[in-house]
């Protein structure tokens, strides 16, 4: 646990955090630490050391996971959109397509309202106009075929199971019709969409609740991804991601959800055998 | 549940949000559907159906009601200030006043703090410069005359009730003067302001709290909307709609407070017989 | 509990709060009056009122620990730019230094993410480039020497006791990495650094932790803010104090927590005895 400090005060995880940070930003002098140069250089260097050597560099989820998390994040959040530009544009850098970042945003609809949205649409279209290097994509999907419901159910079932079921019941004595439109409008209409695969969809929407630090929705979807195909393991890594998007108490509340999420699954793991 | 499509893609849940948003936002081509059309036109799309034509089209609530309590979450949640704008501006389109809507931001100076409030009154004054259309309105009420404990106690009696009393009386061992400030400026300043009826007052703190996720203060201001003339049936319209401006997690979490408050008072109810 | 009002609408309270904004604020006429004369003149009539007669005129914690308890609480919250511009150039105004206003924004990294923290220093930026009227102040530290593990230790131990050994000890079946970042980079990197004494530091997580609604993190920095030096009134304080900045709901919240605490506390001297 101690680090390698060079004569310039820097070290392995300034290092390896620098060059992880150019290559998301597409920068080779990071705008960051100039605009921190002259009133807070230490936070520069803690952001380069702290954000990018220790937590972005971890193993356990892809880049492109790892940026389209922190977008979902900030789009959720809505209170910062300087940053959110900035995710956006790593997230192109290291794989995403614009189809995926604008899905990203359609979702956030669901998990923190259409102003959330709408504007973290503004922040893509701003961060596309720059990106004239991309190649085509094809054209966004249109309004799926059938029935919203038939479909919103069999995709609330695959994703989220038992977990969502017990949410639909318990909407059924009090707003029976918000039951519906969850099933109709989230799962039906949005879950359904192409364009970002379902364990992703996931990944973005345990992001967005744990930043939004609402606990009963992270619970469902961190059964969710884990339903879809998502390890604890990758469970546990997007939580910690969050502690520098959306601060320590976010990352450590959703830890504690997890927890019990993983403990009902042994049980009931256990209980089948 | 199926929807009627026609050969456009278009359906009646589509004519019936579009002819919505068109009343609403008083633009015959809503400019919401430009902004999206090269980015995202299925979030377009979505927004008439879902937002327009499933949400804001339901019975239970005025428009005038409704685009109140979206203002107020949105002035609340202080992070959506072009989506604030347009409802601002939808508001007043719906039969609501200036007085009202300033009245709602004043409000929001208890439930979010005071720079919601100053934030949300200038989003206000924006909108305002732009309506020449309207009417002048009587001047802002002054500072009401006599004792702001005695006219504080009697409104939060009035509107809070037995919920109210036991909040005041858990603060006297801890911050006693809290309780004293909590009835002076809350209740005596604030609620017992006119130019915003007591009915719509607490619809707006049930959808500002909504969209906070202050579950305590939720279930007391739930409690309080029936105290003042609500119904269930409203309760429940005000939490569905915030699912489309805080999303739905904010929305579940309260429906699951109201179904506590509604047996509460069921209980209430039954023990008095 | 009456107030003196006098031919003109004023009273103490206006008068003492209006002093008390120029002090703050170093404008005569403050603008926020000007700004809402046309719109809200009661609001701003509150403002003066409420928010510095009232609030801010309370004895228990000196002006400069309540702004620095106030830029924490917006720079976390993330929502509210122009009073976190004010509210920075009023803590200039009564004693904090340039180095601390930045330390507080360092020290949101950790409680809101960095992207809070970098907003939070582009508004410093601005104020401070205005401030030409200040006196030098020493250069900014450096990166501290040691192992980052032994040194946060050492200063979760300093902080949070045993409270903070619960929370390291409930990660380490489910998350070690983590209990290992947040010893190294919370405590290692931010809580030990100059520039900010560890007992504001303290009230300022307070602040932030009861705008940002994380009850438990809450909890923990109460008892944090106890064992540094502050009293139980400088809790009930600053957590009063963020009723005008974060709303009456997370104030109350606030309390809640506190009462628990202050219970624990008094519980483990009386089995002490």
């Amino acid at each position: 646990m101690t680090s390698t400090q060079d004569a310039t005060g820097q070290n392995d995880r300034y290092e390896r955090g620098l060059a992880l940070l150019q290559h998301i930003g597409g920068q080779e002098r990071p705008a960051v630490l100039d605009s921190l140069a002259d009133i807070a250089p230490d936070l520069g260097r803690i952001t380069v050391e702290f954000g990018y050597g220790d937590i972005l560099s971890r193993p356990g989820l892809t880049l492109r996971e790892r940026q389209l998390a922190t977008v979902g994040a900030l789009a959720a959040l809505g209170n910062a959109a300087p940053q959110l530009r900035f995710h956006i544009d790593g997230a192109l850098n290291v794989g995403a397509t614009r189809t995926e970042i604008v899905e990203v945003m359609v979702h956030a609809s669901v998990y923190a309202g259409f102003p959330a949205a709408l504007n973290g649409l503004t922040a893509a279209k701003e961060v596309f106009a720059t990106r004239t290097d991309l190649p085509a994509e094809p054209a966004a999907a249109g309004a799926p075929d059938g029935d919203r419901f038939e479909r919103g159910s069999a995709k609330l079932a695959e994703v989220d199971g038992h977990a969502g079921e017990q949410v639909i019941a318990s909407l059924q004595d009090i707003a029976p019709d918000f039951a519906r439109i969850l099933i109709e409008f989230s799962f039906g209409d949005i879950y359904s969409r192409p364009g970002l695969d379902l364990k992703t969809r996931e990944l973005v929407t345990v992001a967005m609740c744990t930043a939004l630090g609402v606990a009963p929705q992270l619970g469902v979807h961190i059964h969710g991804l884990l339903n879809v195909g998502g390890t604890e393991t990758e469970v546990v890594e997007v939580l910690i991601q969050m502690a520098g998007y959306a601060g320590f108490p976010a990352a450590l509340n959703g830890i504690g959800v997890a927890r019990t999420v993983f403990a009902e699954r042994e049980s009931h793991q256990n209980s089948d055998v």
